[in-house]
């Protein structure tokens, strides 16, 4: 081939190369189509197979025969899963929410976290609990728990199991430090490198930066109103061969839809044609007003594992998360769990969090909690409208709203203008694996209480507008 | 092939899908070349490679173009870190001692155990701490903490260090869950499949079963009472070159040796010349009479990573670990804790503990207890004495004392009978890569107060004696 070919194709390889640097592309991800790259490239498709061939050659990456091309992750320098640098300079990555808003300035507004105020939390329960725990044995306040946590903490979530239908036995619970710690184990024991992993499209940002950590190949489903396009999961299913499929049944973050009866029970039917396994995330289920279709419970805690937490409802500073699944599936957690973190979450969390559950103000706050909610998605809907900016459908519950902006709006520019002005906002290319929620922005009702929010959103909103 | 060659075949298949079941082999591994494993095996070449074509059909293995067959990682089970089964007939490996103690029965003896009686513990001072937690701001009860945790905690670390003379920033630590979880972090964040690490030999068990958990090649160096034998640590480290070692310079786990000025010079070298990365577990400093000679201090925290916890000292209740580190380092751990658990530890934990550690009445506490140690060694190393069981060295701290059995009693038959009786005890092969300790036991010398112990340890090595 001619020189200016040559040029043309080195000029690919070191695109791909610096893009594998920085973690734009991960182990195990899939690179463009030969024709889609060489679209946007502007280049033949030829030059861009001559690419892909020469990295294939020096193994950085490799061919599945008839799905393209793949990262293989070798000689990577250490794990770095993010572009590093200033926070107002960082790229807007899955990590970018989490990052802004846990490190965020007290005074920053935050319409873009993932939690509720902390003058929404039962506090009042929660210092009773205190209280009561300064004057506990001393084992409770100085020993190691047991590997599967506090026996009273499962025990109160066997009984909500019952409620919902799930039979399901002590030992078929594993207390751990937070739900995302949950299905990391789950991912540990269940996932080798390279393995391919489903999730929805647009799915919560934690879920994508997780998997990257397991150097896993993440594939998509469009999301719709009813649950993932069930035509499109039927086919990824058949298809690639999936280990796993991460998703929020109820309440989907960021979305804030609900699967339907007729969508979970063809998820589930394919899952169970193919032998794959479900992670069904119950972070949100104490804000629905009443209970929605749940895999796990259509399927018995067999190859759907459950997980959740209390950081939404109950507290985020005391970390306890919990997976229940398959006994023998409890036995490798156990394990893992021990190799990694030694023993399970704080018995002192644990009976904290008990405490508060079995007292009787619980049910009554979320009640409260939930009409405050109510209230809160109308009036945000209602604030937004004036600005172009529409929910994608009006959530049952929970504190989402996944928002799309006028057609001329990038979020992430808006995101990154708010950040300067101490407003973090949720963009929604952190959400969507194939980059088509550069539109959307997903907001926290509950953090939307303060004026200065709409008025900094209209100016970030014209500034990005305008630019290129 | 005749029928002999078939049988040969098909016991090398199965010797090969053996290591892989039980991960020997993980999935991208290169099997044994032809001739070597011809050799080894005493069959003929054709018979090794017979055998690989018929696993490569099988998609266990993989051929690859010149570079020999590997492991390609269908159809794995789940990873089973260890044999399951029954407590009682559960095999000793890396996670008996800590599933045994840690589900102990309450009326249970752990002389096996590796922490404190809880009556043992600063619990006046928690209490004093929980009660003041019972009157903080909301969003100290219910909010994320930031991405490091707790600056007031740090702050105290820092102190700690800057009294050693090493000059750190606030941003150089990381708090964590616990310290096994600061040393996963880093392995996830420096570590591959298939990368070397160099242990002691013994070790922590948990070391191994958190290394066989990132599926790395782990090489132990024989452990002396001056630290590890410097010459068998050189060549390792000049052949294997590995990425990591794990130790504890200080009071090491299990032998309660401490490593010497010069010992410590010449890893510190070696690594530097090798450009290995060093992992120095400070969790039993505090038990120190007064400082010894630290890889960290030496090195300025640049090679060498500082964990540790409060788990040993102030509670394992109050889950809370740290690393520190170079900056950009910490920066990548910050990432790959918000992946896999989002936020770090608990900032009510480490507000309870920050309390604990400022409050005066700590150091008085913990030269009490070092006191209290120092007697209950000598007392504990006398009333083994007329049993046969002779302490390896005298400890200059901490709870633990590594102790050589007669010759003709293995620890691990000890163990099981005594687990019998309710005794949970800490045989030496859990802690040895090579199995060369089978005739060592660990004794906790705060969890020998019982009487019963050594009546049960009597008849346990008189029926482990007379067992073939």
């Amino acid at each position: 081939m001619d020189g200016g070919e040559t040029t043309r194709t080195g000029a690919l390889m070191n695109a791909i190369r610096r893009k594998i640097a920085r973690r734009a592309l991960g182990p195990g991800d899939r690179l463009p189509s030969v024709r889609g790259f060489a679209a946007t490239m502007g280049v033949s498709p030829s030059t861009v197979v001559e690419a892909y061939d020469r990295l294939a050659a020096e193994g950085v990456i490799r061919a599945r025969r008839g799905s393209g091309f793949y990262v293989t992750g070798a000689d990577l320098p250490p794990l770095a899963l993010a572009e590093m640098g200033a926070p107002r300079r960082r790229e807007v990555d899955p990590f970018w929410v989490s990052r802004q808003s846990l490190d965020a300035d007290p005074s920053a507004l935050k319409p873009g976290c993932g939690w509720l105020p902390a003058d929404w939390m039962p506090n009042a329960a929660l210092r009773k609990e205190l209280r009561a725990a300064s004057r506990a044995d001393d084992a409770l306040l100085s020993d190691y728990g047991t590997t599967r946590g506090q026996l009273a903490l499962r025990r109160l979530l066997l009984a909500r199991f019952a409620e919902e239908g799930i039979a399901a036995t002590a030992d078929q619970i594993l207390l751990t430090n937070s739900g995302t710690q949950a299905i990391d184990l789950i991912c540990r024991l269940l996932l080798r490198p390279g393995d391919t992993v489903l999730v929805d499209d647009p799915c919560y940002f934690n879920f994508r930066a997780l998997l990257r950590a397991h150097q896993v190949c993440v594939v998509g489903i469009p999301f719709t109103p009813t649950g993932p396009d069930v035509t499109a999961f039927e086919r990824a299913v058949a298809e690639n061969g999936p280990r796993l499929y991460v998703t929020n049944s109820a309440l989907h973050n960021p979305t804030g839809a609900t699967i339907s009866p007729q969508t979970a029970h063809r998820v589930l039917s394919a899952a169970t044609a193919h032998g794959m396994t479900i992670v069904e995330d119950e972070i949100f289920a104490d804000f629905e007003p009443d209970p929605s279709p749940r895999l796990a419970v259509l399927d018995g805690l067999d190859r759907v594992i459950r997980i959740g937490s209390f950081s939404k409802t109950l507290s985020a500073s005391i970390r306890c998360g919990y997976v229940a699944a398959r006994p023998d599936w409890i036995e490798g957690l156990i394990d893992l769990q021990i190799a990694t973190q030694f023993s399970g979450p704080s018995p002192l969390a644990a009976e904290l969090i008990a405490g508060v559950l079995a007292g009787g103000s619980y049910r009554k706050h979320m009640e409260e909690i939930r009409r405050r909610l109510t209230r809160a998605r109308r009036d945000v809907a209602a604030r937004l409208e004036p600005l172009g900016i529409v929910p994608w459908l009006m959530p049952r519950g929970g504190f989402y709203l996944w928002c799309r902006l006028p057609d001329d709006v990038d979020s992430a520019l808006v995101a990154k203008y708010c950040l300067e002005e101490q407003v973090v906002l949720a963009p929604g290319n952190v959400f969507s694996i194939s980059d088509s929620a550069r539109r959307f922005l997903r907001f926290n009702v509950a953090q939307m209480g303060d004026e200065r929010v709409s008025a900094v959103l209209r100016r970030a909103m014209s500034a990005s507008a305008r630019s290129p």
